[in-house]
């Protein structure tokens, strides 16, 4: 019911503030904010949680490789003290009433309001506001009003920026409360309005300066501020005598800067951008603009219930705050700038997770993202060689550098399925896009590199006659070290294929730059001979009695696994009954793997195996990792059960906002946001990229009468409206050529702005 | 060349001072003490290093179960502090002359002694002597000589208990100068001359109580002392002028009791023990007399090279030190009571390793160390349960109680040989002794409860129709988890036989016991049924083709390893090269793995079996432990390939001498002392057990004439000497009844004592 474009937390129980702090955050790729309050003093709250991307300090683990880093919780610059007749303003239960805290998802702003109740029977009504600019990434803004419900209170408020912080350390396997994290910042500058800290943690830190403009406005008037400039606090204050009934309104502007932004030092950078004198609302509707903008290509439209519709938005809101596609030199962390878990780390699920949203709905930032990929490269050849392989061995855990951050031990030698799915996104672009700009300059080198890396890993068994990889981990990390595990072994046979397609386009369209590029990284045509040797001979695990596609060669013969004894909560297996250790003797999957595989690369099998295999593994799966529901929702919807799909839809789409996983305090779970995206279009509306072709293939589920979304596909606009008898496609924006889409089983061609064409659907 | 039976010091050098203080340990089973200088004052020198069998404090990793333990450096009770002329005496390079360190292996005693040159001109002769008593565990002495080279200087000295000690935490993999480790001890009482600390660091801490008798002679008469009683300190100090060419002397008893040795309190068992008034000398003379008896039945004899025979004795003299037999409560640790690396833990090498010595030469020592595991069945039952096995699983490493105290995700799960590994010391003690008895009242319900456990462990794989052991590591830990590991699999079937027949053999020798074991344990007939099941079907890796026994179902198929790359030093691989996770990926051994199987089983595997599998195996080895020289010694010596032999046993006999591995300063590696008196007996002299029979099959290595030594056999006790062309068999003292033993290929029949038998050797 209600609002579908507001998240709304209407009950205040203080010992839960911080529980959704993550789900109320802000952001706009250059910074995130967790949705924490302004006025808190004490534990948690007083630390805020502001991100910024790129910016790490040494982190607390003993790094596989190079240095540990972990993302830094900059100066909490919301901070506010307020004072009404010298009483602090705290929330506290019981003292609280009419409390609201609302994610305005359409406009990008958080506001709280509520009445407080003094312990001398002073009622003093507050509302807040804040929002990180998506217009003008360094400038965020804040606004408070107080207006005083009885009597005519002494008012003071202090706006500050707190630069004295240290990560929260939220471990959710720790009791509460928890020890604050590591103290990352050290003041080197503080003038009026101004604070520069470092990070000393690394010797190479960052510097960060942050400005405040603040004013305060009552009954029409400015009211006078003072300024405090403290060791690692700035601050303005203001005194006045309120009066019942009349809202004094307090705005302020944060200008943030940093030392990775340019060459001008940051300090200078945030008085340059204070002296334009920028007004509040001004910044505001610029912001609210860009949104709109965002909403037009990425919004999802749900006619039949409310809930969806919200949650829906939520998930690609998120993604989309998360996006610093402003800076190639960064990519989506696990957690994005919501928390620390997995310390800002970038994984395999940035690709084959989050990247189709971005492809097929803001290819800009795809291509931005997958740079990133290539600004890695230098220390992915380093690392390969360092494990004497060849080409380039990208990290399971990146940090800014590419270097593996993974904790020792861990296991970043088996999972390099990674590998693949960085090539993978990278095909999937290309086929999205058609940008042969993009693969000269850095799709194919990568392609190449990672096809080295495939050479030199598969191993070529002279008993058996055929080329093994040994020794890794899949998607399923249960399988802790497996051999010729399906999905590593076919998306490396697409890895190779992908580079030899790359070549094979880039030779014939830009024949300069492919020489350029080929004696660059020194290719032989023989290495191409090799990459086909590999894909005949690799170990393709199945068994053909029943057509069932193996998740690896010992998958069949391990012990089946008693699910119940095993998960009788919805705890993770490892967290309730039985070790890590364990698992790998047992017939379990942790996340889905053969399925997430068969979602990627769907012409690879018929329907009948993937049914098969869904029914398999899905009794094996123990769905412990936010990155199985999707997986599940999108092979379901595509196979037409559709109630299962739809319960996954759920179980993804509200993963964070329900906490479902008690770890949203940790930060918000991004993967999963593609995967709702991904089962909404890629499962309900059974769109997928084959043979460079857009194909749509819809499968809507009971619950829903109708959904529409825009697709951007090879530089033009669709929007696809899916009914529950027939399929609307209109070519909203062409990009000048005729564009064809398989739709159901229909070939159609598009050519003018406006063509529209509708399709009964297949599905009953 | 020089006395066989000492291992000398002779040079000193400041800065490697605690290099070798492990290899000049002292110890009675009961207490162990590192052969650190009394009269340092710095650094780790001052925390001395003294360990005491069962005295654990809480530990700082996490263990994977229970509470991690390790040993505890408990007050250094030689300390003594001297002063000449108000000048400290301390060891520095370039002011120490003629000095030496000296392990007395024959007497158990270790000697020091050095002409200090002080600042002013001042030279002093110094000998210390100390020893722990074998005969009265509780007692330990120290002699130390002070004779003036010039001049009659003012000397002070000072003998202590001091309390206020670390542990060592010597982590050979980081910088030196190392941080100290944690503090375990706190005073709870001091009176004169006793000292109470409780390990406060657990919560049912053990209480050790020490007192001390000292007295100084000095030309003819006692000289008076004065006794300091500190916090963490007591002390007695004399003073009196030194007289050029005469000698003070200082000796000293120390008397220790801790609250695991009784129910009287410790302090009060010190004051009894210290009530006897024992004179130094005579304490001395019964130790002596100790070992001369141990001497008497371990000793072997090396005619050929004295360096040899001295290192045999060392790796002999130590083995017995460590031994705790005199409470079945406790066992040996990786490291003994020598240094604190693998934190006291007890291993599989325990039973693989250094049982068979004490099988052979002291029964009733080995009698007590599997009585340990008895003892902890209750919780190896618990850990079974826990991880939803049957029967007794015990843990990888054990602490005081049997809890699994490994770090967490290091693998404990899977190195379950343990298991069998004890059931095979079991049925190799009863095969030695005969002792029916020790099999009734333990030997028989572990050999039961630990083939319950394989039962429940083993998996019947109804695709391929047999059982497979799947997930574990062997004693090749580069494995790192591999399926149908041929160690584990065979030791496991040999466990279930083992069961069987000790069964069959209770119910004829004693039914009653048996009956009321069965009750006790509620055995049911139909279980040796599934046993025999999974004995016939359990599988059996190996190449037809090659006739080679191959280490798990993946060997062969995994990537050829280039050894000189990956070990290109004596480093071990892993610590040079490649991570520990890349190991998986290769044919690689880490240690003896088939090699060491087959000297278990010898029976088992043809000669020529046994030599494919050692050419095949051996450049494949890393010998990264140092549990990996003597299989290899052994087999080879057993195949005739005696220099390979004799290159593997200097590898094991000098190994802490010459501090192979670069981390005897963290304890010495009492496995690998077991493993040597292997390659000697069961090499070189070719002696296993095989149906309840002694074999003896000599193969002398080249360097040496002539090696005598003596075996316990069932209550008998036999002499063996072989020389290049015969060997001699004497039985010195019967069981009263015949003894059967197969020499070369001769059974031999033995009645009486005296009786000799003399045959020409089978190899050339």
């Amino acid at each position: 019911m209600g609002n579908t474009w507001v998240y709304e937390e209407k009950t205040f129980r203080a010992d839960q503030q911080k529980e959704l702090d993550a789900v109320f955050s802000l952001g706009n790729g250059y910074v995130g904010c967790r949705g924490f309050s302004e006025e808190e003093q004490g534990g948690l709250g007083r630390l805020g949680g502001i991100y910024m991307a790129g910016v790490f300090g040494r982190g607390k683990l003993k790094a596989w490789e190079g240095m540990h880093r972990e993302l830094v919780n900059t100066p909490n610059c919301f901070s506010v003290k307020i004072r009404i007749n010298g009483e602090p303003m705290l929330l506290r239960t019981g003292r609280i009433s009419d409390y609201s805290r609302t994610l305005n998802m359409r406009e990008g702003t958080l506001e709280r309001s509520f009445t407080w109740n003094g312990l001398n029977g002073q009622k003093v009504r507050f509302r807040f506001e804040r929002f990180v600019s998506m217009d003008d990434l360094h400038v965020s803004g804040q606004r408070i009003e107080v207006s005083p419900v009885n009597g005519n209170p002494d008012i003071e408020i202090a706006a500050s920026i707190d630069a004295d912080v240290t990560n929260l350390f939220v471990d959710t396997l720790l009791d509460r409360p928890v020890h604050p994290g590591l103290r990352h910042l050290k003041t080197v500058g503080v003038k009026s309005q101004i604070i520069e800290v470092k990070i000393e943690s690394l010797p190479d830190g960052v510097i960060i300066a942050e400005g405040q403009e603040v004013s305060l406005k009552h009954r029409g008037s400015q009211i006078r501020g003072t300024d405090t400039n403290g060791e690692s606090l700035i601050s303005r204050s203001f005194k006045y005598k309120g009066i019942k009934g009349e809202t004094a309104v307090l705005t302020k502007l944060i200008h943030v800067f940093t030392s990775r932004d340019g060459e001008i030092p940051p300090s200078k950078q945030v008085e340059k951008s204070m002296a334009r004198k920028l007004e509040y609302s001004d910044l505001l509707n610029s912001h609210k603009s860009v949104w709109s903008g965002k909403w037009h290509s990425a919004d999802i439209e749900i006619d039949g219930s409310d809930n969806d519709q919200r949650a829906m938005r939520f998930n690609i809101f998120q993604l989309i705050q998360a996006c610093p596609s402003h800076d190639h030199r960064l990519s989506i962390g696990a957690r994005g700038l919501t928390g620390e878990m997995h310390e800002g780390g970038i994984f395999w699920d940035t690709e084959i997770f989050k990247l189709p949203f971005f492809t097929l709905t803001d290819p800009a930032a795809a291509a931005s993202l997958l740079r990133f990929r290539h600004g890695i490269l230098p220390e992915a050849r380093r690392h390969a060689k360092a494990l004497w392989f060849q080409g380039a061995m990208y990290a399971w855990k990146s940090g800014l550098d590419g270097a593996e951050e993974t904790e020792v031990g861990v296991g970043a030698y088996y999972a390099i399925h990674i590998i693949s799915d960085i090539s993978y996104a990278i095909r999937q672009y290309w086929e999205g896009t058609g940008d042969s700009d993009f693969m000269h300059k850095y799709g194919t080198e990568i392609l190449i590199e990672t096809a080295r890396f495939w050479k030199s890993r598969a191993h070529y068994d002279p008993i058996r006659r055929n080329y093994s990889i040994l020794a890794v981990r899949g998607p399923n990390e249960y399988g802790v070290i497996v051999n010729n595990n399906l999905y590593t072994n076919m998306m490396a046979a697409e890895n190779l294929r992908y580079a030899i397609d790359a070549i094979g386009q880039m030779k014939k369209e830009n024949p300069k730059a492919w020489s350029s590029l080929s004696q660059k990284i020194k290719f032989n045509a023989g290495e191409i001979t090799e990459w086909k040797k590999i894909i005949g001979r690799i170990v393709i695990c199945h068994d053909a009695k029943t057509d069932l596609y193996l998740e690896d060669d010992m998958y069949l013969h391990r012990v089946p696994f008693d699910m119940k004894r095993g998960k009788p909560t919805g705890k993770r297996v490892i967290d309730s009954t039985l070790p890590y250790e364990a698992m790998a003797m047992y017939q379990i999957t942790k996340q889905s793997d053969v399925v997430c595989l068969m979602n990627l690369l769907p012409w690879k099998f018929t329907e009948k195996q993937r049914r098969i295999a869904y029914d398999y593994y899905e009794p094996r799966t123990a769905h412990d990792s936010s990155l199985s529901y999707s997986p599940h929702g999108v092979i379901t919807a595509r196979l037409g059960l559709l109630d299962d799909a739809y319960r996954y839809f759920k179980e993804s789409a509200y993963l964070d906002i329900t906490d479902l996983q008690l770890n949203t305090i940790s930060g918000l779970h991004f993967a999963n946001f593609g995967g709702t995206w991904q089962i909404a279009v890629m499962g309900f509306g059974g769109v997928h990229l084959e043979n460079g072709r857009l194909v749509i293939s819809p499968n809507l589920p009971k619950a829903w009468k109708k959904m529409s979304f825009r697709l951007a596909c090879k530089g033009a606009l669709l929007r696809i409206c899916i009914s529950k008898k027939s399929t609307e496609v209109t070519l909203e924006k062409s990009n000048g050529r005729p564009l064809e889409l398989l739709v159901g089983k229909e070939l159609l061609q598009f050519r003018l702005n406006g063509d529209v064409k509708t399709l009964k659907n297949n599905r009953k």
